[in-house]
């Protein structure tokens, strides 16, 4: 257990470290936290004060270090072991999220993969293991899977989630339109694709100034 | 132009139209704002500030009229005319959101889809045009697309984002892991796929009581 962190450091320490991992890939050694808080659409107050946060300090002349600070970060990310990830619902969605992260991250992987229909579990797609649905709770406990992405239409995505919490899962992905009761101590990011076109296109039509309201 | 109103309201119509959508097709013709207010992880206070500001009242016996409710939504959250969308990057992720939103609004639909890779123009997918992106801008201007949805890789997001601002675009959905600069008068909404699935993990690890802090 680290020091209290709230949601939104860990979210901008995610971008940080994909940042740095650009910056790094360019040739770029160091980076003043101004530098930074640029690319990361933030202020230089707001880096310092998250680097402080995991205990990592830039040198005031040449700024900090890039590739010590993507060693920093990802010590404090990631897992020490590898932390495996279920996904339920192979559909559309759900193939070109495995598409998507797969191989991104070394710690952090999707290891088995759950549907409902038939045809698609019994398979591997792109690695990864496809099952019934029936054997989520078997496998979730055999692999010791404690992430979980949720990726069924809206009308299953509770069911899901139970389950997944039920086998021991904390934290959950949700891709599904609709919120999901959770118990405490399980953590839910919930991405809304409607949500976020129907918010874009109000916005297109009427001004993105009133973005600033709330 | 409406009255002011603020991104989270506009999300929280978006989310409340979904789910009054699921109750009308469950046969439900009357919702409480309390019941409402459950159904969408918010309290019933909140629901009727945001009723309020669309300028809806509900009967104070019977509840709101779940079909009248979804009417005054889509009055306030559509547009009158069809608002065309431009998907940019046509790869396992682009094509994954192209059938996610094909028929879900008959007044928001993506009417053209574009990519560098020119074997992946030229050809229609899901009902939509794919065209190489150096006809961006042109069939953008010639079509009046308002909104751009960004799924081409980190390194191409800015300039995309900036062909589609030239060409008229004033909303941008973007999922490059990457924030995108634009000027005032454009509103960016960011899914970052890799953030949410980092958080997640961090705190299924660590325990989700650290999301109350911010």
């Amino acid at each position: 257990m680290g020091p209290l962190i709230s949601v939104k450091t860990i979210g901008r320490l995610s971008l940080y470290r994909r940042l740095l991992n650009r910056l790094s890939t360019s040739g770029t050694q160091n980076v003043y936290s101004h530098q930074l808080a640029a690319l990361a659409g933030g202020t230089a107050a707001q880096v310092r004060r998250d680097m402080m946060a995991i205990g990592y300090m830039g040198s005031p002349k040449r700024g900090y270090d890039v590739r010590e600070l993507i060693e920093s970060i990802g010590n404090f990310l990631d897992s020490a072991q590898d932390q495996g990830v279920a996904l339920v619902g192979i559909g559309n969605l759900g193939r070109a999220i495995m598409a998507y992260f797969t191989g991104r991250r070394p710690k952090l992987h999707i290891v088995a993969a759950f549907d409902s229909d038939p045809y698609k579990a019994n398979r591997v797609i792109l690695g990864c293991r496809c099952y019934p649905i029936a054997q989520l709770a078997e496998i979730v406990r055999e692999l010791n899977i404690t992430v979980g992405i949720v990726c069924v239409p809206a009308n299953e995505a509770q069911a899901v989630a139970d389950s997944l919490v039920r086998a021991g899962v904390t934290g959950i992905l949700n891709f599904a339109p609709v919120p999901l009761r959770v118990g405490p101590g399980v953590y839910v990011e919930d991405i809304d694709m409607t949500m976020s076109l129907e918010k874009v296109a109000y916005f297109a039509r009427t001004g993105s100034e009133r973005e600033v309201l709330t």
